[in-house]
């Protein structure tokens, strides 16, 4: 059963465990720092396919196929797929599931997707519902780049705040509690709104979630900061974590020894020329189902809250002059 | 807690309630057979609002106020909101929901999209995680139009299979079990793909995911058809029905008695012009919100099976020359 300890904050009893995650990334990603921890590395970023659209589809087929093997499950032992991107209508995960054979839910979270798979994954295991439940997100440079921006042969020169979509995505295996690392915790974030309009300065638009999300997880949980190894948020960017750390900060709560970000992880800022770091659903998939599980299993790291962030705009509304309501679910993971 | 029955079917052992339920629809459907049981029309297209996409969000906001209103609750009341449309990242429900303070959880199934929040919701209460979930949908004509096929301006004729996108949109607020009706069973669809390419052809598309989930749902439940009052989907319209009654009849079952599609109810198609019937994320749910729920609580009907369907292709994805994956997930209500 799941406990609701109140501040949009729900308690596993039986904490979910994590059987196996997989993650797949593109030729830049596989250039960074965190390359050796990534299970798959596509130079082409066609992955083999026609368009960038069908790429992604691949790419999510290639994430849940590996963490299915990892596992040594194959889709008939799984419950549900819980999987969703940030292509319109979410066709990279639709596309990529088609052939799975498996009860599927899709979802929308924008780049908060990976976070809210897992939460809820975990209620579905959690509540007896499911054995075995696979989520997973992707995203790709050059798809999102096309459809949220402008043609890549237009050359368009990016802003300094603006963030590098990650070509990569992560999936993961939940079950009943097997072994570490387990989910224990999970808080749900409330849209968040502070009237930014500026599509290429997403991780200011995304900080006031992330605080308002990790303010009522310490509230729900009575933890401090301390209590955790790290304290990752999905992808604020350089300029969103600054931020994110100041607000926090204004309200009382000092994270910075304990944080970082996915989006400054899984990118070398400067020498790969990505301004304010990556971003995408596929950022916080593939730095956690790569570099932070990996760490875990080898107990480096022990106690992990990771806050997945999502910008929820379309083009369509950044046209029409709206802002960029914003944000976050936080996911701890224990061993 | 939840039982998996298999066959992708979860068995509710507690039952979740429907506590409210509130549905908002646009002036042709307020001319349709069933505007006595809206709880709203609105006879101006913008809905108040500049855009045809701020009118979606605003149609959304109304359902969730509404059903608010009618159970007595405010939102603060409500531990998580499930929400999902059509538009491109799900606008019409993130803006709809970004003053609504409570944690949001975006789903993407097209027009499946409230039979998935249902069930998820479903599940939150079920597991102890909610006490008050609130799940809605909608879509617009105009916005959908424009995204999907043409512009309005262009005045394209439609051919006789394709459907007319409902202006509506459906809220239900689940609870633990105070009265009837409940949600007893969810059997959650596979994407279901088999190769129809035409976007004027929905119904074709999306009737072979139906009979999968109808099948499954029957086989996990040992269920006869009769033991229902009402099987109805979401929206396969005129084409799509006479086909899947007919799929059902190759195997084995026989549902033409029992059975009735919300997009065949919600206009009445010769007079209205809407060819083959009505479709979108709205249909589905504001029948289900305004007419059915109503017949349930007066007990003209008392055991429905909820099957909505979702064709889950891009405009991007159908320019590529791909297929329409589809999908479609059964909720029984009963009293």
């Amino acid at each position: 059963m799941s406990k609701n300890l109140g501040n949009n904050t729900i308690f596993f009893e039986k904490g979910p465990s994590i059987i196996s995650s997989a993650s797949v990334v593109g030729k830049m990603e596989g250039d960074g720092p965190l390359s050796n921890f990534f299970d798959m590395v596509e130079n082409d970023q066609y992955f083999g396919q026609s368009t960038w659209e069908k790429a992604e589809s691949e790419l999510c087929k290639r994430t849940v196929n590996t963490a299915l093997k990892k596992a040594n499950l194959s889709f008939s032992d799984i419950d549900f797929a819980v999987s969703g991107d940030l292509l319109n209508q979410c066709i990279g995960s639709t596309f990529g599931m088609r052939d799975s054979d498996t009860a599927y839910l899709g979802i929308f979270g924008a780049c908060s997707t990976m976070a809210e798979g897992l939460f809820i994954s975990s209620v579905l295991v959690d509540s007896g519902a499911a054995n075995y439940v696979i989520s997973s997100s992707g995203s790709h440079f050059c798809s999102s780049e096309r459809q949220f921006r402008q043609p890549l042969e237009y050359g368009g020169q990016r802003p300094q705040t603006s963030q590098w979509t990650v070509t990569g995505g992560g999936s993961i295996i939940l079950g009943k509690n097997a072994s570490p690392p387990y989910i224990t915790h999970a808080t749900v974030g409330k849209i968040i709104d502070k009237n930014i309009t500026d599509t290429n300065n997403m991780g200011s638009a995304m900080a006031p979630a992330f605080c308002d999300t990790i303010l009522s997880h310490f509230k729900a949980t009575n933890r401090s900061v301390d209590y955790y190894d790290l304290i990752v948020s999905g992808d604020l960017g350089y300029v969103g974590s600054m931020i994110a750390k100041d607000l926090l900060k204004e309200n009382g709560l000092d994270i910075s020894k304990k944080y970082n970000d996915c989006g400054l992880m899984i990118f070398d800022r400067q020498k790969q020329d990505v301004h304010s770091g990556g971003s995408g659903c596929g950022c916080g998939a593939s730095v956690l189902s790569g570099y932070i599980l990996h760490q875990m299993r080898e107990k480096k790291l022990n106690k992990v809250l990771f806050v997945a962030t999502g910008a929820l705009m379309s083009q369509t509304s950044s046209f029409q002059g709206e802002s960029i309501p914003s944000v976050a679910h936080a996911i701890a993971i224990e061993n």
